[in-house]
């Protein structure tokens, strides 16, 4: 990508000016034409989606509202690879409705859309001249998490002591694949501060909010992805997940998300505010989409034959393979339940559209299979999330925000965290290789009841909810310990956006009473996307993808 | 398995008792019949095979000797499957075979015999009755590390210590999935004290010798591997390598031995001295034996499609693919050669068997890409063993050998290391988590380089030495670098047995100069086997066998 041309900021700013010199930089890549009227922003309500503002900002032409609301990542490839629609159209159409998604959701960190617009021409050149597509995403325009490095561009994660930092010397690996694979970047979207709560909020590039309702949480921490993709400013994008941070802003903003097991997209070259190799959980690349069949799509194509090696020495070089297996009789499943935890209570509209769910699948012939809730402490939701959280807090952390000065965000400042469920399950103060140690082998206990669960009840898949809640009011998501379950496991893991909250169907407030997690309020999150969750084991990644689709399929007859 | 009945050592008595208790035991475990002639056993001469004791002892039927000669794991399979030898006569003749090498080489820890027999009269009559094969290794016998566990035995891995553990309650993952194949399991071999030296010797069971050459090391530390697959006791054996454990064993004794990308074999349930879950170089399980299709063996039937892990929740559940891929024009490779380092000068006999190889290589059409001695120094062999010996003596250990009261063998108590070569790589002192950071760091920053090498080179595999030297004399094995760079790497690697040692040939001494890698005295070493080593990226085991095998072809033409 070309370089920007920016001014290192001097090192001796104070943190307020090295913001107002980012997000001055920041707007001003917005060519003038594509800011919105001051009138018309006044006007919009708090249901953007509703709004239908891309159509009203009179910014898009009818074949620019209809090639970013029309069609799939799958759907539209085609037409791409056979030149029915330029990738120049495509991409400035999806630039254009991604300009109009950051004026009213603040859903990106950096935009290059000048380098995406020569890149989309010279696809189309590349087409013309050579017959044939450059690769199997040629044209596609893939939004990307800010944590991802694209030479010449910021990736500050929300950190102002990173503005310091000079631009990407080189791409990450997984940027590298998109390129050689056809794929147009034109955006990286914005996270929390620390990458670690439900609100996608720092003091650089302020609070993504959740295009389906601005006074919700867009989710975090991938929450500029799931924002900008139900804005239909994307088509596909690329978040991380380490606790829930591809599948908490699916959830929110009603998208299709999944986390595949680790390094089986590749990882490496990101930009991380954390300790390098410490042992514990590790973070998953994956993907944000409009459907299971684009989740596969990026899967598919950047794992391919197992050569992401190539490009990233930790990832796993095993391919991607066509799931065809049908288990039992007439392609049905055996889908397990998980259990709702007692310490974390289910908000009536996640409970409803689990139910719902449930019953669609057991209508279509699948066998449902409730988990109970487990005697065995090592199988519980709550005992995962304190491993978990133990995990993530353990050992020593580098204090990025202290070396700017800038405050905690309140997400941040409010440090959601499990132990009200019960003890650390390692005594603290061990020796850190003692603590190592105990939190490896609790680990490996969990990891082998979830194994023991799986071959006795012949799973194919469990169907779990992704959050207890909905998107919910900022800075109130608290813990996930219905995504963060999975990253412990390691297990893949696909978010289905189904049902929406409802006000007159659950009309009583629920008081969780954990002062951590959210309670339910019916006004506030009415009409909030609800969603399911399908998790298959390590690496069955396949099998997880597979079995979503056929869910997918069984439960949303009604649409 | 059944239970061996042996009363638990009462745990005051002294670490000698408890060794001649469980000697006792273990001699006793030897039927009468199997036990060879004090004078038969006077006459044996050191070169054990030349002198083709199986035949002279009397104790094998032409047929036995026929069946434990003659034949490589994948030739007889389908006989036992077909039913046209059976498992009892297949077992009884390896059996023997095998009590007779435990009495000249003392490759052996724990014999179950009557088991073994037990089991394969009901896989004899389980395909008489049901008219087909258990699994594909159906009445295959397969030998084991010691540390591998089997329900009712011990696994002491040579800790006098461990002695007053009770026998395992549990198969190790591969356990289960290798008899749920058809085998059919008699035996576990020996190992070192620590399990971390090229001497198979411990207090317990005592030192391994070498069947080519009984005064030379059998390697470690699958030590009692190597020796039994090459007395031929074992048509296919599984050993566990992070130095170089199953290719030191394999290059000393003259077999095949190949280590796999980490968890692509299931590794769990195994007994080990080390501390869990420490971040650093792991483990891997893989095979030795008398071909690389019965290597390939091994791995396509314990991968197959990828369900490991329903055994064990840390296997790598990808697949085993048929590796089809031609590079270039006639399926010729592109073969890289890996420079030898400096600090570790190669013995004449290695080297000599090295240069014919790639002479015959180049000879049959394949590219050789001479890899320079590198000017980056995170190429270099030595570094990669300094870090690899950073990473097996940082943090705390546990003294299994004080517990018990035991002495350190001689090859623990010379604790060979690399440090000659350099300074460490990562400051020592450091904070345990700074430690841990800045190992990784080193580490990553090692398998980065190599992944440009090899796609800048655009290798297929490259060939390496196995080892500067051939078996030498008990104790002087050293460090093992040119093994431990792969373990480092985490990339598969192959031993190909090829050429002896010659003092005709090669008549200098050679004295390395630095007191801890052995010298080459030609008498001393004359006539012990030589090999080659393949090795393919990580995840690319596959390539690598597919690649090992034609290399083999064409450097063994003149057999």
């Amino acid at each position: 990508m070309a370089n920007t041309n920016a001014p290192i900021p001097s090192s001796n700013m104070n943190w307020r000016d090295l913001v107002a010199h980012k997000q001055r930089e920041c707007r001003e890549k917005i060519p003038s034409e594509w800011i919105l009227d001051e009138k018309l922003l006044a006007q919009v309500p708090r249901r953007l989606l509703e709004y239908d503002l891309p159509r009203r900002s009179g910014l898009l032409s009818e074949t620019e509202l209809d090639l970013t609301e029309k069609y799939t990542a799958s759907q539209l490839l085609p037409k791409l690879a056979s030149g029915q629609v330029s990738s120049l159209a495509v991409t400035t159409a999806f630039c254009k409705r991604t300009a109009i998604a950051q004026q009213v959701t603040s859903c990106l960190t950096e935009t290059f859309f000048p380098q995406a617009l020569e890149r989309a021409q010279f696809l189309d050149e590349y087409l013309r001249r050579e017959g044939q597509p450059l690769g199997p995403l040629h044209g596609l325009p893939i939004s990307l998490k800010d944590s991802f490095c694209i030479q010449d561009t910021q990736a500050t994660v929300g950190y102002v002591s990173f503005l310091k930092h000079v631009p990407a010397m080189s791409d990450s690996a997984l940027v590298s694949m998109l390129l050689k694979l056809g794929a147009v970047l034109y955006v990286k979207t914005n996270i929390p501060q620390t990458m670690m709560t439900g609100d996608s909020d720092n003091n650089i590039f302020g609070r993504t909010l959740n295009p389906h309702n601005t006074s919700l949480t867009a989710g975090g921490s991938s929450g500029g992805e799931g924002a900008l993709v139900a804005f239909r400013g994307s088509i596909l994008g690329v978040g991380t997940d380490v606790a829930g941070s591809i599948r908490i802003p699916a959830l929110c903003c009603g998208v299709y998300g999944f986390k595949p097991t680790v390094d089986r997209i590749p990882f490496g070259g990101q930009v991380s505010g954390v300790m390098k190799g410490m042992p514990g959980i590790k973070p998953s690349a994956g993907p944000l989409a409009h459907s299971i069949a684009d989740l596969q799509l990026l899967m598919q194509n950047v794992i391919g034959d197992g050569n992401a090696w190539e490009f990233d020495c930790t990832a796993v070089g095993a391919p991607w393979k066509q799931y065809l297996h049908q288990n039992g009789q007439n392609g049905s499943l055996n889908i397990g339940v998980l259990a709702e935890d007692q310490h974390f209570p289910l908000h009536p509209p996640i409970k409803r559209a689990l139910n719902l769910a449930i019953e669609r699948l057991a209508r279509a012939g699948h066998r449902i299979v409730r988990l109970e809730n487990p005697s065995n402490e090592y199988l519980s939701v709550a005992y995962a999330s304190r491993l978990a959280f133990q995990y993530f807090t353990y050992g020593p952390h580098e204090d990025h925000i202290g070396a700017s000065g800038e405050p905690l965000v309140n997400s941040v400042a409010k440090f959601a965290a499990p132990m009200f469920s019960g003890p650390w399950p390692v005594e603290q103060g061990l020796e850190p290789f003692q603590t190592i140690q105990a939190l490896h082998v609790a680990r490996q206990l969990v990891s082998d009841e979830w194994r023991r669960v799986w071959i006795e009840q012949k799973l194919d898949v469990i169907l779990a909810p992704g959050a207890q809640n909905t998107a919910v009011a900022y800075d109130t998501f608290g813990w996930p310990p219905y995504t963060v379950l999975w990253n412990l496991l390691d297990y893949p893991a696909c978010i289905i956006p189904f049902g929406k909250a409802s006000k007159e169907l659950d009309p009583e407030e629920i008081k969780t009473g954990d002062e951590v997690q959210p309670d339910y309020h019916p006004d506030e999150v009415d009409g909030a996307p609800c969603a399911v969750q399908v998790v298959a084991p390590r690496f069955q990644d396949e099998r997880c993808l597979w079995a979503a689709e056929i869910i997918d399929r069984a439960i949303q007859e009604s649409r």
